[in-house]
C-alpha cells in the first residue's frame, strides 16, 4: 500500500506491527515493555471505555480508585496469587533520587530505602481486600459491586504493542457477595456484558467458557473467558471474569453478620479487560490499505474530503458541506470536514482509509452541480455516486448500522471457517501447523494431557466451551473417556 | 451533629478530616500516604472529570496516555526540574520478587536489578518531550495539544486526604507551538478554563496570577495560578499552567522546520489540576451538617424520600415518585428514590444532607392526599411545601440553577469580607495571624523579602494578580518601591 507496510499475507505480524505505528495507535517508547498510546489510539480506547463504563453502570457498578502501590507483604497473603505475579513485578524500594557527590547526575540515595518494599499493582485484588474488611460488616452491605479504571504493571520480556505491554490500561471489577451462588451469577453476568461488548460494538464473535485449573487466574476458583479468532488463525483471550469463592475473603478476613446472626467470610467476583482489546479490533478486521474499525467505535464515522481548483470552488462546495455535516450530526453521526489546502486529496483518501474511518464523502464541482456526493464505505471500498436529498442522512447513518452488521458477520463466517472438529491426533497437529484456527478435540481433563499437547504443538486449551453439548469421545492426545469437546488453538 | 464530626468552629481540620471519611469520599489507605477513593468521592471526581475533559476538546485539546515510569536519567536533563521532583520520588530498582530462602515470605531478588532506576511519574514532562522530539518535524505538525488524565506520586511526609497524598489523580496538558506568543496565549487560555471550570461548576470564586520566581513550576519561565479561598481563611492553589519556553524542547532537542525554511526549537506550555480540587470543593462549601455540593456537580442533585407505615401507603407513594422522577429526569435532573425500609426517613434526611445531595423531596401520605411534596434545600436548609401541579419539574429545575448560584454567591461575598488591603506590616501580622483571609500588599519583588515574611508569617505570596491596577507604593517588609500589590496568604 505504499505506506511501508507489509501485506498480511507476506509478513503478518509486521503488518500488525507497523499498522499500529503508521495509522497512529500506538508507538513503543523508550522505557522498556511501555507503550505510548498516541492520539489516534487512545480516541478510539475512549469510546470503548465509554460503552464499557454506561454497560458497568447499567448493571450496577460504581467506580472507585485504590493505591497504585501494593505492600510486598499483601502480595503473600493469598498464597496462588503470590506465585501468579512475584515474578513479573515492578518494585519501589526508594524513596529519593539525590545528586551524584562526583557531579555525574542524579543517583537513589541509599538512606531513603523504604521500610517494607512496594510492588506496582499487576492487579488489585489485595488492595482491595484489604479495604473491603472495613467496608463490610453486615449483609446490608452486600453485594458491593466496584469497579476501578487504573494503569497495571507487569514485568513482561517479550512485549507486543496493546497485545502485551509492561504497563497497560484496564478495568477491573471487584465485587462482595453474601452467597455463593450470587458471585457466579455476578461472574457470569459480567463475562456476558464482556461478550455483548466484544460482539455488538467491536463486532468481533467470541467463544465464551471455562479455563482449565492450569490456566486459571492465580488465586480464582473459576475462570470464565471469551477467545476471540484473528485472521492469522490465532486466538486471543479478551476478558476474563474470576469467580474467587472466598479466597481472598479468607486471606483478607473479610466477615459479614448473616441475616440470621452469623458471621461468614464473603464471596469474590474480578473481571477485567484492557487495552488488549485494542490489539484485538485491529487484527480481526483490518485489511492491507489499512485499519477497518466498526462504525459504533470509530472516533469519526464519516470524512468529508472536498475536491477544488480555486477558492470560489472551495468555497461553493463547503458551503454545500455543512449543510450535510450538520444534518449528519442531527442524526448522532460524527463527522469531520477536511479541506486543508497543505494536502492533496489523493493523500487523503489514503490516509483516512488507513486510519479505518468507516465512510468517505467526496464532493467535486460536478457533484455540487448536480447535487451528488460520492461515498465510499471502508470495509468493502465500494463507491457510489449518491445525490443529496432530504433522504441522504437517513440513508447514510443505515449504511454505517449495515456495515457494523457486514463487519460483524465477515468475522464470524471467518471465525467459522476457521473452526475445526478433529478426532485424530495427527490431523489435529497438521491442522494447527498448516492451517491454524480453532480446534475442537476431546481432552482427558488432566493437567498432564493438556501440558504434553501444549508442548508438542504450541496450541493451548483456550477454554471449555459453555452451554457446549455433552458429547461422549475419546482424548485425541491419551485415548482415554472425555464428555465435551474443548476448544483448542495457538493463541497470542 | 451527631454523626462524630467537630464542628468547623471547633476544629476546622478536625471537621474536614472527619468529612471526608464519614461522607464516604475518601479513606486513608494501608499505603503510607496513598488514599482511596470511595464510590462517592469518585462519581463525584468523575463529574469534574467529565466537564473539564469537554472543555479541553472544545479548545482543540486530544488525550493520550505515556508511560507511568521515568528513566532516571531523564530527569537530569532539564536542570532545575530535578531539583524540583528528585526528593519526592518512588524509584523502581527491581522487576522481580522471589520466595525467601527461609521461607519467611517474598523478597525482592537481587539479580532482579534494572540496569537503570525507574521513577513513578511525579509529571511527564520529560518522558512527553521525549516523545515529542518524533512527533515534531516541521510546522505543519504544529501546534501540538495533548492531555493526559493519569496517576502520578510524589512522595509526600504530611498528606491529608485529597489535598496532599503521595498519589493523587490528575490531568497534565502539555503542548508545544511554533511561536512563543502561540505559546503564552495557550497558557492563559488554559488558566482560563481552569478558572471558569472552578467557578461555573465548582461555584468556588478565584483569583487569577502569576507566581514568583520562587514559586514556580520547576522548568518553567512563568507559572499562572489560580487561587481560592477556604472557610478558614486559607488559601488553596487550585490549577496551574505552565509557559514552558523552549526548555524543555533544548533539554531534549525538539526542533521543528519553519515555513520559511529555518530550524528552530519550539516553545511549551503545561497545565494541571488534580483530586486536589475535590478538596477545595469541600473545604468551600460545607458546613457542619455535612457537604454541600453545587448542583452542577452533584451526582445526584435530586433525593426523594417516602413515609409511610405500611405497604399500602409505600405502594400510593411510590407510584406518584414514579411520575415525578420521570418528569424531572426529562429536564436532566439526576433523581433517586430511596424507599428502602432498612432505614428510617431520619437517619435517611441525615444521610443525605451529609453527603451534600442539593434538593431533597419528601412524601407522606398527606402530600399524597393534597397532591404535594415537601422540598428542603441543602445549601440554606429552608424547606417549603410545593404542589405537584404540571409547573413543579421546572420549579425544580430552577432551584437547582438558583442554588448554583447562590452558593457561588455565598462564597464571593466570603471572599470579598475577607480580603484586606493592608500596608502597614505589624496590622498584616495581626490580620495573618488572627483573621486569616487574603491580603493585598505592596512587596519589592525580591526573594529575601518574600523568604523572610514567609519565615515571620507563614504566609506565601500566592500570586501577582493577572489585570491589577497598578499602583505606586512601598514594600509592606523592605519599604522599597514596588509597582502593584500582590495576594498574600497563609494556604494549604
Amino acid at each position: 500500500m505504499g505506506k511501508g507496510i507489509p501485506t498480511r499475507e507476506e509478513d503478518y505480524s509486521g503488518w500488525y506491527n507497523e499498522l499500529v505505528k503508521k495509522a497512529d495507535l500506538a508507538e513503543t517508547s523508550a522505557v522498556r515493555g511501555c507503550m505510548v498510546i498516541k492520539p489516534y489510539g487512545f480516541s478510539i480506547w475512549e469510546r470503548m471505555q465509554a460503552e464499557l463504563d454506561r454497560m458497568f453502570k447499567e448493571t450496577g457498578h460504581t467506580n472507585a480508585y485504590f493505591p497504585v502501590f501494593i505492600p510486598k507483604s499483601y502480595m503473600s497473603k493469598e498464597a496462588q496469587h503470590v506465585d501468579g505475579f512475584a515474578k513479573e513485578c515492578a518494585v519501589v524500594t526508594h524513596h529519593r533520587l539525590k545528586n551524584a557527590e562526583d557531579g555525574s547526575g542524579v543517583v537513589v540515595d541509599p538512606e531513603a530505602k523504604l521500610e517494607e518494599e512496594l510492588i506496582v499493582r499487576p492487579t488489585s485484588e489485595t488492595v482491595i481486600w484489604n479495604s473491603y474488611r472495613n467496608w463490610i460488616q453486615s449483609y446490608r452491605d452486600l453485594p458491593l459491586l466496584i469497579n476501578q479504571w487504573a494503569n497495571v504493571v507487569r514485568w513482561e520480556l517479550r512485549t507486543r504493542l496493546f497485545l502485551r505491554t509492561a504497563e497497560f490500561l484496564w478495568q477491573e471489577g471487584h465485587t462482595a457477595h453474601a452467597t455463593e451462588q450470587e458471585a457466579i451469577d455476578e461472574t457470569e453476568q459480567m463475562l456476558e456484558v464482556y461478550a455483548t461488548f466484544v460482539e455488538q460494538f467491536m463486532a468481533v464473535p467470541v467463544i465464551r467458557g471455562l479455563k482449565t485449573p492450569s490456566e486459571r487466574f492465580a488465586g480464582a476458583v473459576e475462570t470464565y473467558c471469551i477467545e476471540a479468532l484473528m485472521q492469522d488463525g490465532k486466538a486471543l483471550q479478551s476478558g476474563t471474569s474470576h469467580f474467587l469463592g472466598q479466597n481472598f475473603a479468607r486471606a483478607f478476613d473479610v466477615k459479614f453478620a448473616t441475616r440470621d446472626g452469623g458471621l461468614e467470610h464473603v464471596w469474590g467476583t474480578s473481571w477485567g479487560v484492557s487495552t488488549r482489546l485494542m490489539g484485538a479490533l485491529i487484527m480481526a478486521h483490518s485489511d492491507d490499505n489499512g485499519l477497518i474499525i466498526p462504525p459504533r467505535l470509530a472516533p469519526t464515522q464519516v470524512v468529508i474530503i472536498p475536491i477544488f481548483r480555486n477558492e470560489e470552488q472551495h468555497s461553493a462546495i463547503s458551503e454545500k458541506v455543512m449543510e450535510v455535516k450538520i444534518s449528519l450530526e442531527r442524526l448522532g453521526v460524527s463527522v469531520k470536514y477536511d479541506d486543508r489546502d497543505t494536502h492533496k486529496p489523493g493523500w487523503k483518501f489514503a490516509e483516512y482509509e488507513l486510519k479505518g474511518v468507516p465512510v468517505r464523502l467526496a464532493m467535486g464541482p460536478r457533484d455540487l452541480e448536480n447535487n451528488t456526493v460520492e461515498v465510499a464505505r471502508r470495509d468493502t471500498l465500494e463507491k457510489q455516486s449518491m445525490e443529496l436529498d432530504e433522504t441522504f442522512p437517513q440513508k447514510i447513518a443505515g449504511l454505517l448500522d449495515q456495515m457494523q452488521t457486514d463487519i460483524y458477520n465477515k468475522a464470524l463466517e471467518f471465525q467459522q471457517d476457521n473452526t475445526h472438529k478433529i478426532d485424530d491426533y495427527e490431523e489435529f497437529k497438521r491442522v494447527l501447523d498448516e492451517e491454524g484456527g480453532f480446534v475442537y478435540a476431546h481432552w482427558d481433563g488432566t493437567d498432564e494431557t493438556e501440558a504434553k499437547i501444549k508442548e508438542e504443538t504450541k496450541a493451548t486449551i483456550r477454554c471449555i466451551p459453555l452451554n457446549a453439548e455433552a458429547e461422549e469421545g475419546k482424548c485425541i492426545y491419551s485415548g482415554k473417556p472425555s464428555q465435551q469437546r474443548v476448544l483448542f488453538a495457538k493463541a497470542y
